[in-house]
């Protein structure tokens, strides 16, 4: 893998150790999209970024965090991964149009509007029913706009996703997710999203979690260097990265976490099933952050070149962080800006 | 009043407004220390720093966040009052050692360790027992000197500060009292601990509150200028400042918000009492920001220099912030640092 390729994944959650930082060293990460939140409220999210804080003092010569997107370039520079926060659903925000500000003042780079269910925001993608954009989901849009977090719709139904697409003033992403073409899960996206997510300057983040892969944990590496090059052709290869979803070392509560929060009495299996109700096998070659050069590889064989993997490893992701999650400066202009 | 000085108020908490943002400026403050809370939960604390972002966005020409100290200078620079945050108690980090760099990050700069009761880390000035700094209050203030916090001891009661002042590796304030030799007030502090803040490269601010004032609202400029000199000569020029404790347009709700919290069955009265419940009424020399260069000329009259008066005013505030609330790297060496 070229060592000058910016190379970055677009979602992960792990039980975060030494090991899990090492092996993102190993596989030549420049930085990684880390979710701090699935269902946790603001307060609880305080306690989360606390956490990271605590990595950050522990591991100082493993990782640093990513507060804005020039932090990306010090992270390759220092030989450190950068760690992009982003909560997986809006709880962070709670019914506060001011807590954009807030949380993203504390790193927040990248917020999902909904996580699987309907949200005050918007519609989840496992609803039966998608109303659109919420009243004060056209808000909180407008308002990510200004202070610079992004708009990630993985977890989102269509019709709300499209009407995102159409609301912002800036690029949406789904960072980790596939082509319903290539696989027909809940959770991946129909050509009209695709195509939607293209023609607004977006990105679709590559999902390596097995159930939004043909044949599920026996997906080949062909097979996915296929959908890979699908969508290259139909979205263009400056509109698209890597988003694993890879979830390590994680036990069943956290999976039944992510899956039922608060909001239900019975067990949901969300992409499962109550015969398959916990983590799927791992793929046989990507099972930890060390293998993307071997996937790198891969799509090299099928003949991207090297300037295309740069756009595909990382670059697409920091020129789209870049455009988008700029801090702005939103205290207006002085006075002598104004004169 | 010299308009090359930097003119800082060391405590202020109006019912915030256009006008009183324009007094700031009639009076020539370069920056205001504001309360974000007093009783407030980490919760209700990112409230009030929301409702600062409105204010951020409503008044651009007037104000504008003071995140770290450089940011003063640019305020100075821009014509604009910055505004320090501060709490006036530890509430908003409840009982999580981690809130405290999450509140920094967030821009609060000053915190009190006690509102007048005991708190999780001290004792306050209005409890019959002080037992000095708790287990949690020493950890609590090496982490505020890691992270760039200024440790105040306003309301604190007499063997805390000076635990606090002795346990801290960076200097001690007192934002907003007066001397108990000028007047006896529960709030106001003993030689033993001015000179401690003196020692430890402190600062005390004077306070204009009329019941920390010889004679309440009747005390004359003359007085408080005899009152200015007697501590500049016990604690040296550059240990002083201001902290005028100014409470503009808060209703008497507001008042008893700050006595008794949510802690109080019965009505407690602070300074007052029960036949003295309400604001005090002001000093006819001081009812706003605007009387700040009425009180600089006195004191100038009264002989110090413009290089002893470019201090009290807010050069030595400016000095004691870049000392010790200078944001730290606080996430360690990078590799390369580290070579």
């Amino acid at each position: 893998m070229n060592p000058d390729w910016t190379v970055i994944d677009g979602l992960q959650y792990s039980a975060w150790s030494r090991e899990i930082f090492e092996q993102m060293h190993a596989g030549g990460l420049t930085a990684v999209h880390v979710t701090v939140a699935y269902h946790e409220t603001t307060r609880e999210t305080l306690t989360r970024l606390g956490e990271w804080n605590a990595r950050f003092e522990a591991f100082p010569e493993l990782i640093r965090p990513v507060y804005n997107p020039d932090d990306i370039a010090k992270a390759k520079t220092e030989g450190r991964v950068g760690i992009i926060f982003g909560a997986q659903n809006c709880s962070p925000i709670e019914d506060e149009i001011r807590l954009v500000e807030i949380m993203r003042r504390l790193g927040l780079m990248i917020m999902q509007l909904t996580y699987n269910n309907q949200s005050l925001l918007a519609c989840g993608c496992y609803e039966d029913e998608d109303s659109g954009l919420t009243r004060f989901g056209k808000q909180v849009i407008r308002e990510m706009n200004r202070v610079g977090m992004v708009i990630d719709m993985s977890h989102s139904a269509e019709r709300s996703t499209l009407e995102a697409i159409a609301h912002s003033e800036q690029p949406v992403i789904i960072s980790h997710a596939n082509p319903s073409h290539f696989h027909p899960a809940l959770r991946n996206k129909s050509n009209k999203v695709v195509d939607a997510i293209a023609a607004n300057e977006g990105l679709l983040g590559f999902s390596l979690y097995p159930f939004h892969l043909k044949n599920g944990p026996q997906c080949s590496l062909d097979e996915f260097c296929d959908m890979v090059a699908w969508t290259a052709d139909r979205m263009g290869v400056d509109r698209i990265g890597f988003g694993s979803d890879l979830c390590q070392q994680q036990p069943q509560t956290v999976l039944e976490w992510m899956r039922n929060g608060r909001w239900s009495k019975a067990m949901d299996f969300g992409e499962g099933s109550s015969n398959n109700a916990g983590w799927p096998d791992p793929l046989a070659w990507f099972a930890n952050s060390s293998d993307f050069p071997g996937i790198a590889a891969a799509l090299m064989a099928r003949g991207f070149s090297d300037e295309e993997m740069a756009k595909i490893m990382g670059g697409n992701w920091v020129a789209l962080l870049t455009r988008v999650a700029q801090p702005r400066d939103t205290t207006g202009p002085s006075k002598e800006d104004a004169a």
